[in-house]
């Protein structure tokens, strides 16, 4: 039943055709999604203020653009485009589609910026340990920043060499959400937390080799944390933890 | 909004007080989940011509009797009542309520049999490897009995000794649905799918030590089945496969 | 020894020229598998109607052509050919044997359609979470068409936006036996599973990274699913599914 | 070297009898742990507000009892004081200290509320899907509570009665933080999180058996969630949940 | 259809009742099954002149000695039982039964020799490596010698003081098959392997803690063992082992 | 210190240069070791008659050609050289050097035949189960058959099919060893093992996909193989089982 | 072959009655181990100067109080003893066999101290993180000290307080070996790593719940150690990294 | 605030511009980390006389040749110069920068000799067992000798020939510190730790197929080794094996 559908029958009832009785009846064993226009969008809820995200893995170029070209079109909408996982390929597609378009290689994200506004309400840090959690440390950096937060960015600040980590104190305290990528043992989140009083977003790298199984054993590490203010996301989910991390901060 | 509402709605629709572009508005962004009566009740579905079912691990003795007491009383109903993972003191406990309660120690299984109308088409044939896995077999035998299906128990045909397999190839073929219950190496539903064109639940029993290690060598080597018409169901889960069985034994 | 022989044994009884005792003496010691006529093709049974089917994966073009070639040479057969886990190459090399074959490049499944009866009693939904786990129910759905049966596609309806599944419940509460495509979390069955009363065939598939270990993490969660008409094949065993939703749809 | 120490080099500075440079190079080579006054107190701004925390598993009733004596020592601390995976030993030597001391069964827990004041800014829902996993929901619910937060319990909801979820969708669009906790297949926080737009922490439970290997199905799933707004803790980990959860609350 | 019925139906076709031609339709379709006689009893060739087993595990002291009270029954027959992992219980009850019964409580083995008769070719060297390797390699020597062989026990020979293992090394030389029952890094039948030119079946035991994960290491380096004369059985299961080594010193 | 020092100092002994105490003290200090002719060579013994191995993976066409152009040129030697896990361009090589050398382009085995003497007591069935396991089967029988065993292949008779296996019962109750290869579940050692008297040596395949993980389902299967007469390999380790089967059908 | 009897050899040869050539050729086939002279006794080496231990955990109090007698019993011998895994019977046991027998009972060590010279160069210094940890500490202190080092024990010093353990920097940077001991996420050894030149002992320890796995993401968490100077032995083995440290701070 | 804002501090204070008490004041709210000069630079205290290290693997050779432009410029400078996991780009492009660069084409390792003093107190031994764990061993040996130690490799000494191993004695029981490198089963170091009193380091390799599991195998059977000398480094880590062992041979 549509719209339409239900206006025929409530101008049915109106005509005194049907009573309002066998209305009901008829309505209530309508399964509600015929009803169509009474679904939550909780897409948009999601979204509002957000940045339009594709993921740019398994896709081929001309996908992607086809799918960019649809949100440039959208009147009105001047969200933020993020494409995750792209390479070189993708953004050429892109780059013809919109000269703002532009290609992050260390972490594979292309980013349309067509609205710098700040809506997340404080600092979103991003903490990595090695150098080569950056990448992933990186698409968490330009989601969180897509999405409308401000973000800062502390890389190489690994346990192994404490001080380094204990010089950017100031910064981390200032922070209302921290996202730590940390790959091999996984440890920086128990040390970020113990420093701090705000949530700590835990992202594992695959970083490694041998028993660190692609992100098992930095994984495991931060479950297990001691610190009581860290939760986790998957495995290299740089992006999933901005969108928590987002999320957070607009509360 | 209940069904007193929506007749409300729906009268001053008729009596022209909204119109029925207004009441369209309105019920369009009414949340679905307010109808109220408008919700699937699946279980009802899912449980028609069903035993009744309580998980007795984890209960006490008193919970259980509360729970059954309350499905005896319920007027009209003449369903099956089945305890499942039950010990004898929760036996004791039913046999107060209902003197036709029977205790089945070696599946731990409890069962008051009120009907004993048989609505699934065919037999179902629960076929066991080895006398450890009795209990978990017994479980599924016990609980397809209860929702009304032949049963045809097979027990003790492992494939060390593909000749008794072989000896019940009648039975087999005779059957419309095959539960196929095996520890260890996991084998049987291998072999006795190759001998039949009917589906077969497969059940992985913990049974074993050593590198069986709790049930999942049999889970492994079931999901990784040669032959095309097996699908599996979780360690020990007799029950599971029974109502799967039954749920197909009824179509 | 085959029929013949049997039969002059038979007749040298019937002559005279051996006596019964003797005849049950060779009888006796006579390897069952000798005789030849007793054994049980359950090939044949298991295939009645359905397709003949060639794994692609690990043959070369040239020999999966050869074998298709002598399917093709068959005298009276009018089945249907599936060639699953092919690629361009496979397809060239069948195209030139027969017109009709067809590739469907998400999958990488050939069909050379030559029977178009519908012998499956009821419709197969195939219903898939995410757009990357088309590739797994395509497979599925093509092999339950090949096979005989009416197959309703229902992609793209993941458990995190709820309400596209939701207005699909029609088509779902339709169907006679249902396929569940899902890879991450597999968490589609169970969702499934509690709004219908028909058996759900689970398929994990690889789709994800980081924890979902190749589809470890999906499997796990469709082998504890809390919804008790769901069984559960092996990862991205789509072809699996089908066979064994074809075989329950002939029941 | 103390404050009074420190002052003592600094007025030897200021008399002359010491030259900057030679107090330059003191302070350089003092080990800064010995400032004293420099050091961080982490685990005040944690505390702050909050309830102090004894686990009280591994603890024997004498020890619990005497550090929660200490604890209500402390002149004008009103603290909340929460003992988690206690036992009625412990719970009996912690009545006779303070008769406000109330045990939860269900959960372990044992709670000496002091102070009812609300500092956490929104409610904390805690959603849980079967009755098993009840218990980690209760110590998450009782630790949020002891926290100072609002706390909406919605328990047994599971994902495959999903009506009985989306009846739950006002509680659910209300909170200002959600608290999944969900055995078996992990299935809840994917549903959840996509009916919302606020975070939601995920916690697996040890809940099942066979293939759920102790809550690492259900922790792997909600690792791979698909909704983009989900977190996870360690299996059985409610205290844990609770913590993050009031520490995103008060931001 | 046994020998019997056969030789009727023979007889008929004898007599002229019944044509060669039908008796083949009849023979031909019988299940092979039913025609008894074409079985193969593999047990029997298995047992013949072995002892007879009771696995102890799982089975009351009654059940047990109801077993061995039909073993010891049957006339002419003298192989000697064992009763693998019993318990004091379980000898009790036997101990009753026949005088002869001994119990050896390092491995719970019980054995009742009615026949020292030596069948098996040569000796078979059963080495361990560490005391608490003993139970399962005792386990292992009992059954060798109640099949028939010759043992030859060299206990306590691990890698770590490999001078005692080589001190050994004439005895090792002079077995045909050789057990290997080792824990922790199950090292030893590599080194054992290397020294000698006959069949070594390797046992890991599931002493240890920590990483041994119940002998799952042992069994690793045995599988992955650099000496090409090793093959490997479950975890603990001597009597696996013995069974084998005996199967191989009748050859 | 070779023989001939040893001689001298002997010599010394006997000429009164040295005293018999002094000598004692001299050969007390020396290490075993440099005694050389204590030492075993324990590859002599393993070789004897038996085939030359070179493992190709992992080296160049130019390494395999220089070791193998040493075995050529042994005087008198006239073994077998076997090269395993070789391609095209080692075999190129050593076509050059031998026009004798065959390469069989399933296995990837390379052979140079020179000793056709049979050695081994009876034959060496090699039983698998799909025609994936076939190079695996293939390496086994080759390699068995290059160390002097007559070799009895028997192909493609998986459990699903188990009529297929009962055909060839002949051919496994004359062998005097069983290699059995087996991928996806491993069931076919059990049920090999129970026709049979006669070891077997059990070789699971890395064949399959999603839940067989590389081959540890059907590992796990067969160490949990319910026959009493089954051993274990490694994964794909067709030549160790050969090693084993060869060792065996020596004794 | 002792001394003696090789001696009677060379006096033979001396003595002409043997030839130089026949000596060696008896000499020749000697296996080296009867030698006697010439075996390593590495046990002495490892144990001069340090404890005899014996491992209480699966030994009755009886057996070892019958080992540690004949410990007590050699003359001259004023080694310290040490009982690890030890329970209050074996205690009781040994109490009476010497008063110097000291229980410690958080780690259930029983030390006999005959000798408290310091053999070791420096300070071991023994860090945990937490007081679940100490058990194990406790155990590596006391063996430690046992085997002639000065130990420093730092409890409590967990990477989430990073400052409690800065605190502790001087005694860290004494120490010429660290045992570092943690459970959970395992980080502490790779701070303490990064703090240090000297070498750290890295113990993960059983403590934790979910996915701490029994001390596996410890011990994962420190073989992935960011830290260089890190190595690591068995969860929970306490003993075994005092011995390693031992051995370390001897050279 | 660094050193000369410091001393300025400090000279308002003797001025008496600032009192003591407002220094102290000032001081006391400093972050430490802004001392600058109170930070422990451990990594000078590793590297001293120690190699300078970059690891080639996932860096062009662009970058790798910038780093060590960077540290050949270093005045005073003559530390020798370590890349591992090099290949033939990065060498040709360090080849340009300083003619002593050395390409270790089995390991991947690249260095640059400038300082062949010996700073380590004794000699490292390298054993390794078969020679595809070659490069693991390599890698060692070379870092080691880069950082001024003495190596002896023994290559090729597996236990399944233990002869070759004892052979070797010698340079065993010579070496202070020995790193002993094994893929398979890693039963080496356990064996070479009985034979010797000083500390072993186990690198597990990669090695082997099958079960081996990329190194697990081998892991696990090194943290369970019988020797109580023994430690663990990740697998396939030769460099942080030859770190270790370094660290210790200063001592």
């Amino acid at each position: 039943m549509n719209a339409n559908e239900l206006k025929g029958l409530l101008e049915a009832v109106q005509s005194g055709q049907i009573s309002p009785e066998a209305a009901v009846e008829r309505l209530k064993h309508l399964p509600f999604e015929d009803l169509g226009f009474a679904k939550v969008d909780h897409h948009r809820a999601l979204r509002q203020g957000f940045a339009e995200v594709v993921l740019g893995k398994g896709k081929t170029a001309a996908q992607v653009a086809e799918i960019v070209r649809a949100m440039l079109r959208r009147k009105g909408s001047k969200q933020n485009i993020l494409v995750t996982r792209a390479g070189t390929k993708i953004y050429a597609a892109l780059r013809k589609l919109n000269r703002a378009a532009k290609f992050h290689a260390v972490s594979g994200v292309i980013t349309i910026e067509r609205n710098q506004e700040i809506s997340g309400k404080g600092t979103i840090a991003v903490v990595s340990a090695g150098t080569s959690d950056i990448p992933v440390a990186e698409e968490a950096a330009l989601t969180a920043r897509m999405m409308g937060n401000r973000v800062a960015p502390l890389y190489d600040v690994g346990v192994a060499g404490i001080h380094r980590l204990l010089n950017h104190r100031d910064a981390l305290t200032q922070a209302r959400v921290i996202i730590c990528v940390a790959g091999m043992e996984g440890a920086l989140p128990s040390v970020v937390g113990g420093l701090v009083a705000v949530p700590v977003i835990a992202v594992p790298t695959s970083v490694g080799y041998g028993a660190s199984f692609g992100g098992v054993a930095a994984l495991l590490g931060m479950l297990n944390s001691c610190a009581s203010n860290v939760t986790v996301v998957n495995i290299d989910n740089g992006f999933g933890a901005a969108c928590v991390a987002s999320c957070i901060n607009r509360l």
